[in-house]
């Protein structure tokens, strides 16, 4: 298996993502390479740190994950390289990895990070403004090719991590906050099954917005009702059934949320 | 040959895509994957039927294609697979595939439809939301594995159809409609070729617009000109020049069109 | 390796890029196929000429590239097929190979041209409107199969070229276009560091607005400041930091742009 997803906030339009490509398979031409998705938010690194956590579990063991939303690029930033558990990572040190760190680390599975500071791995030009085809493409393209991840820079146990929004347990409730909504205006929070322990959810507001109890599947109600349940994260979501929720309660990510237990 | 093709409603940003992919290469590290197209109108079961019809014969035997536009997801509604002449499906039994199975009878090939009831060959765990990844994607990974298509499954015959909307034979004309208006803002319609019999289109109505005859190829006329021509799928389609056709009649799907023959 | 890049203006909600890569494997089972964009705007070929000027040169040796953008199709514009150093194209003679054809031609490598006229390459049944699926895959199938450029069709050496617009030298300054704006809102010009010779940018100006000198890289500047540098592509480019010019400037393509030298 030699497997390659790639995340950034690049567009399809510009053939940045095909050049990125071209450059691996130029390095490594049996590599398979799967995108992710190109339409995080411009500079959005928390955003992509999600998509990352969510989709990684998914791949097979070795499967490395370049990851280009880089609004540091050109400064001291570092590039990194890391081992997370049996998935590995290529990116810039900004915290784009920190939610699957902590996953990683919560599971008990090995972290090894790496400085990207061998250039003998990259390209022979690299430009202050494109380092996802210039240091992140053939870098992931040697490591799948055989490279070891030690012999792309040098070890280093200070990542930058970001701030993830933990929800807050009161008397009664939890308070989240919305943390992605999806292509179908399907509303994430940051509150999961193992938040409520072994309670159950009595009501919740999002947005001056009641809903009472939560379904198992959209199955159980009408078209057009706003519903909640658990996605397919594990996390709660608000949606409308067969509908957009985020458009009919004008959510965007960071309102939010207050879930009262029983 | 091991060839899947992905048709969803998914979109490209929330990394779901990405993760089914993962799904069938952690099975099938050999299969290679093809996007159709994930930009199929939330839960428009009808769409996708149609660009299944329209993409699958141009496939090679054996290759796989996987539906997820799925609004019953987590009901009753089965999971299915089925053989469609040398083709082959997986996706939710809510009609998608009844365009590519009427197709697969009128040209007398074998049809053999399977309800996916083996949850073997499944993920572990099944959401209630996302069957995509946790039964369609793992199905297909086992199919294109060598897993035989009889094994994923109980052999059925009555699969959930859909009404396909065919034009009306009057006096002196076929009356039809609006099926699909592509990226370009050419307009598809439900006549074909086969309908006009030896006739020739004299004039066709839509929106309050008429259109005397039908050309060849766009390059007859100047540019900006609304013409009638037969499309790449044999469909009668309605274009501009060089420009955007629906856009400038306000067109949608369902707008009904008659064309005058003699 | 075996690599084929698309590069069209079909979107990608219809299906006719994947039906395109269908047929590309049933002639070339093992081919890699990359996208470059299939969001070049429609019929765009100067667009279509920039992006795969920017893109072939990151590719391997042999490398494919099936351009389908194509105003003419159906008309009697030729298909083509070239050899452009060590990179292949295929598409239709309408300029859009210009770019390519310069930077190879300036570069002292080999160019052949070949007018592909021989149907046996063909798909069995030719549209009036898709030769990208009919004519271009099935070619580029059997030239990465192994078949020779020079058994698609004749040879030629007149080529349709496009007008590409220079950067004119005025005294003491460049008065120059926007060529491109990407996904971020990055202000492309054809003025590039070769235009400069040994001078330096004292200021520019565009739509109005004046930016003194340049700088290397993003992170010089505060979030939110206008800033003139040069991009990935050696172009001099107008950014925000971490913004979009394009959307503050107003600006599109076209749009001239004076830069002041010493």
């Amino acid at each position: 298996m030699s497997l390659i997803t790639l995340l950034t906030d690049f567009g399809l339009k510009d053939g940045n993502v095909g050049v990125m490509k071209g450059v691996i398979l130029g390095i490594a031409q049996d590599a398979t390479i799967v995108d992710l998705s190109h339409q995080i938010s411009p500079q959005n690194v928390h955003e992509a740190a999600l998509i990352l956590l969510r989709s990684a579990p998914y791949f097979p063991a070795s499967t490395i994950h370049v990851v280009v939303v880089d609004p540091g690029v050109g400064t001291s930033r570092r590039p990194i390289a890391a081992q997370l558990g049996d998935q590995y990572f290529v990116g810039p040190d900004n915290g784009v990895i920190t939610m699957l760190l902590d996953f990683t680390k919560k599971q008990g599975l090995t972290v090894k990070i790496f400085h990207l500071n061998q250039p003998q791995y990259w390209l022979a030009e690299v430009s202050n403004v494109f380092h996802g085809r210039d240091i992140f493409a053939p870098a992931a393209g040697h490591l799948v090719s055989g490279v070891s991840i030690s012999s792309l820079g040098t070890s280093i146990d200070n990542p930058i991590q970001i701030q993830i929004p933990q929800p807050e347990k009161m008397a009664g409730s939890l308070r989240g906050e919305v943390i992605h909504i999806d292509h179908f205006g399907n509303i994430s929070t940051n509150v999961k099954q193992e938040h409520l322990v072994s309670k159950e959810v009595k009501t919740l507001t999002l947005n001056q917005v009641s809903i009472n109890g939560m379904i198992r599947t959209f199955g159980e109600r009408p078209e057009g009702e706003l519903v909640a349940l658990f996605g397919s994260t594990g996390n709660l979501i608000i949606s409308v059934v067969n509908g957009n929720a985020a458009l009919r309660l004008k959510t965007k990510v960071g309102d939010k949320v207050e879930v009262f237990i029983q």
